[in-house]
């Protein structure tokens, strides 16, 4: 499939792609035009021309199937290689994310994961075998999956990363608060899961009161 | 201690206290208010202004200590409150959380775990007593604990976060990716560790180059 389609177009279909998912748990069947329009907060039109750049039909009067707009959305964005993914550290987080039941409403496919730890191996969790990390480059290869989940221990991140580099891993997303040291040509994304904790303590704060009244805050003038 | 000072200040520290938290890892033991300001992006003489408002002294020519600065602005923002907390649900999740390396550095203070089930009752993660279930109105009430992550399974959500509420519990941060009802004076702040998937998957799709050859994308004129 051919598509000619415009910048502001291409920077609009991964917000089209987030709201879809983000909508997935919502009982209804289908999406309409206008629907999106509101949420990106732009003109029902736009969205409709937007769509018709990239070929997408199937629109019934009720607007479009949910399953199939975020498929197509998807094959538009190549999105495939970016999902199947690999766990890599089977701990605590990894086996969280493993089983994490959003799985499969964002996307995220856990095609392996992947361990040092012989009394690990071979176990399964959430459905997914555990394989010894020495098996990672060659299952890299034939299930072509270029994404990895680091959830090893801080000591062992950046050693594994250079492991994951040589298996021809392009993207890690990094929970283990270590500064990797990677190729040019690879993308890590640091994750922290405390990272709004600070947020949600200020606003803790704020709610029950306790900021102002901490050290008797009074406002000037 | 009696503070006067202006709403603009009063936005602005929390902002400090996030770089602060964000610094704690650097080598440095110092951290100035042209540092600070850089940060911000805003006038040194309004970061000197502004804690001089808050009544922080104690800076020397280096600027202020690392752990002093946080310490006190966490005193200014009420947050000791904040940062008490119990963890509801002894699972993968809730054990991550416990374990987290980072806890001290966002001044997260996990008092205790909490768990329905008796084989994980009176054992220890990362220190930490498991307690039943039962016991938590007690100890809330005790320590002054205003503030749980609820990590239960979905299933059990409402009803532990009922539970939660009738023993004072005015903060949840609410990893079971459930939609909890609430009285109006309780804070529920939902997140989800695969949230930054999609813009991770994203990134991984533009890097990786797939986008613009999975549908030989092309550019309109």
């Amino acid at each position: 499939m051919e598509i000619v389609t415009s910048k502001p177009t291409l920077k609009r279909l991964p917000q089209y792609y987030k709201i879809v998912c983000q909508l997935q748990d919502s009982d209804k069947e289908f999406i309409s035009s206008a629907q999106l329009a509101k949420i990106m907060g732009i003109d029902e039109s736009q969205v409709r021309r937007d769509f018709s750049s990239i070929k997408l039909k199937g629109k019934s009067s009720a607007g479009f199937k949910k399953d199939y707009l975020k498929k197509y959305l998807e094959s538009v964005l190549g999105l495939k290689v970016a999902k199947d993914i690999f766990i890599v550290g089977v701990g605590n987080l990894g086996s969280a994310i493993a089983c994490c039941d959003n799985n499969e409403r964002y996307g995220l496919n856990v095609l392996a994961l992947f361990d040092y730890d012989q009394s690990k191996v071979d176990t399964k969790i959430a459905g997914k075998t555990v394989f010894h990390l020495s098996r990672l480059p060659n299952l890299a290869f034939r299930l072509n999956v270029k994404t990895a989940v680091l959830t090893v221990p801080k000591y062992q991140a950046q050693e594994v990363t250079d492991f994951l580099v040589a298996s021809g891993i392009k993207a890690i997303w990094n929970f283990t608060q270590c500064n990797l040291q990677v190729p040019e040509d690879v993308l890590v994304k640091d994750e922290d899961i405390l990272d709004s904790f600070i947020d949600f303590s200020i606003s803790i704060s704020q709610t029950l009161n306790i900021w102002e009244n901490a050290c008797n805050i009074g406002l000037a003038g």
